[in-house]
């Protein structure tokens, strides 16, 4: 086989066979054929997309580039959760305690912050001791003995993916729904999952800007779940504003325990238990989403969900009294303000922008290489909708050095938008695909 | 500017301004962008075409990314002329020295062979002592005193061209109008030519198989030579069957003195003098195309421009004596026939295959760092329509060796297709397009 007849024949829109496909993921694998071939096909394909059968292949392909983890051992159905990625989406650090306390095995690989977006192995290792590099096989012995574990993705998980998305990224050739599509359930299926409960952000602060976007993500990822043979439900939720009120690691942290905790609801707490509820019926451990609703609230009463949360950190090498003394975690150094100059209503408050001032303050990664500052970041004070006054602190701003400081501050305060009146509100779960 | 914002502009279809073109070109040319990227951008061009303003920006940056050659110290009009490949197409060793013959001053940038097709250079190179690396000056002398001068390409002209067509050659990107427009217009114009006569080949031997895409080609080619004020002429020509009798090297060069000393009609002879004739119109040698035919017939007839063919070859070093005696040229070795097991017409002699069989031969290179083998090649005995008896020689090969031999006499007797009917004709010149 010869690669550019490969090429070609994409470019003329023509559908290429499995064997080619297998070819193709081959040779990224073997690093076989050279960059700037690979990322002549990736163009071809996020201009003349890919049918349903070729995404299948190549995600089929892709998850057998590397070692797959097998968790047939572990009795019950196998769930994992993805998000598209957004601002103050911290809803892995609520569902997982919550859906494991109820019985669900729980094993999730995260990933980590890059760009304006968070990455729940980042947030986790702002807890002191908090260990994320476990092998596959003590991941399964912790979620047969806790029925949890959180954990980076093992090195040989779909490496043709790796290479790929890093590829994509550098060569404008991420905007492809089915290359989305069979990255992620391509990481999916290798971590041995058997059904997938998918968050898809759709909004400002999201890949999919659109409804109409979201939902083509949404059927590609399902047609390719029925493909496979793997159980799909997505959720469409809004990424107009960030989800929760603190955007960086540590102060997600703390969110999060507070909504485990019982003592915040909101957006975040309801995007959780949505998702938290779609696991579970799925999962087999309730029968429809309204039970499911009422166990996971039930498990935030009784603290089974918090004490889970601490179970995890305790076994994973991290200091658990953190649950009850926020002041274990790194320190937020130096503090500034925003400030309402106006009298009115929260218009919006631009995610994106928000993501970016987080970055700013040292919570986030411009690169791959750079160092977090775990208690850097932002806690919003209001939400869009809500009443200001002027001189009322709209949000607070952490950073290690007062420049980041000023230039993360300068951010967040562009990104929220006051008006006289209030603002039509749109919903914050738009639909729910199964 | 970023690249990778390039790239997404032309993906998404959006046309590129004049500084994002040559902000472009100059990343290519001082190679500050990887291979990966503009393979992705150039795949991105492949597929969403290019407006005509921004093909005529792309062919002015890589006009200039190299040295120009200037040429108005040489009195008259500047005519090059240009094919876009085919197989026997030796017609610049006849039209450069018949229209010099006759006061054009021709100077001709000529390339070598690869793949199926020959290469002017490598033909010229068949003459012993022919040399075709000559500098500016000294070609811009040798115009000046004798009209005619047939080169290399300088070493820096339009390096930018130079690269992207090496890397789209490996990336399935070659079939682009607007690229392969940019590309032949680039280079023309930085060889300093006023005006470019080209003969589009159309049909099985040549890159554009139908008319339809032959006059997409031609129409290109002259909308980018009106927006930078160059005059073309555009002939689309049949290359459905090997244009002259003879595929190789020296064999191409005699059949071409064959044409100049009024010995051989035919589509080769029909061709170069259709060509040469607009040269001579356009440089305002002669008044019509008419007239122009006569000029050419009658400077074979007496021979002046097999003499400008002789002045050439010894003023570039070789010996003119080639001209009267053939066994002056490297010796064809090993010889094989190909004898015809049918009665009936010949109904095609598949261009293509042939110019891969003169290919196989060792006439040909199949990567840019194969030795030519000068005395290879093959010679028809029929053309297309040809009444052929049983037993009959079709073809003669000549190769080093039998093996090369037999493989390339397999290809051409696949290549003669033999039926009982005359076959019905196909015009020689489709059209002429001004």
């Amino acid at each position: 086989m010869n690669f550019v007849d490969l090429i070609i024949k994409k470019r003329n829109k023509l559908e290429l066979t499995t064997d080619e496909i297998n070819y193709f993921v081959k040779a990224v694998t073997n690093k076989s054929v050279p960059d700037y071939q690979i990322s002549a096909m990736l163009m071809a394909i996020c201009i003349n997309s890919l049918t349903e059968r070729e995404t299948s292949d190549l995600t089929m392909a892709m998850t057998y580039s590397g070692k797959t983890i097998d968790l047939r051992s572990i009795p019950g159905f196998k769930i994992d959760k993805h998000s598209t990625g957004g601002v103050a989406d911290t809803t892995t650090l609520i569902l997982a305690p919550l859906t494991a306390s109820l019985g669900l095995p729980v094993i999730k690989m995260s990933g980590r912050g890059l760009g304006y977006t968070g990455g729940t192995l980042d947030k986790l290792e702002s807890i002191p001791g908090f260990n994320v590099n476990i092998s596959s096989e003590n991941a399964i012995k912790q979620v047969k003995e806790h029925s949890i574990v959180i954990m980076g993705q093992t090195e040989d998980l779909a490496p043709a993916d790796k290479y790929l998305y890093a590829l994509r990224d550098v060569t404008g050739t991420v905007d492809s729904i089915p290359l989305i599509a069979s990255s992620i359930m391509s990481k999916k299926l290798a971590d041995g999952a058997d059904g997938i409960v998918l968050d898809i952000k759709c909004g400002r602060g999201a890949f999919t800007k659109t409804l109409k976007d979201a939902r083509a993500l949404a059927n590609e990822m399902i047609k390719l779940g029925r493909s496979l043979n793997k159980k799909v439900t997505a959720l469409i939720t809004n990424m107009d504003e960030p989800l929760g009120m603190n955007i960086g690691n540590s102060v997600e942290v703390i969110e999060a325990i507070e909504v485990l905790k019982g003592n915040v609801k909101g957006p975040l707490k309801e995007v959780s238990l949505a998702l938290g509820a779609e696991m579970l019926t799925m999962g087999g451990i309730a029968p429809d989403t309204h039970t499911a609703l009422q166990m996971l609230e039930e498990n935030i009463s009784n603290h089974k969900g918090l004490y889970k949360f601490a179970d995890l950190i305790a076994l994973q090498g991290g200091n658990p009294a953190v649950i009850d003394n926020y002041s274990l975690f790194p320190p937020r150094m130096c503090k500034a303000a925003i400030i309402s100059d106006e009298v009115g209503y929260v218009q919006e408050i631009d995610a994106l922008m928000i993501g970016k001032a987080s970055s700013t303050t040292g919570a986030g990664r411009k690169t791959k290489d750079d160092e977090i500052d775990y208690g850097a970041g932002i806690m919003l004070k209001r939400k869009v909708g809500d009443k200001v006054a002027k001189g009322e602190i709209l949000a607070r701003v952490f950073a290690s050095d007062s420049k980041k400081c000023e230039t993360a501050c300068s951010l967040v305060h562009k990104a929220i938008k006051i008006g006289s009146k209030p603002p039509r509100r749109k919903p914050l779960i738009y639909e729910i695909i199964k």
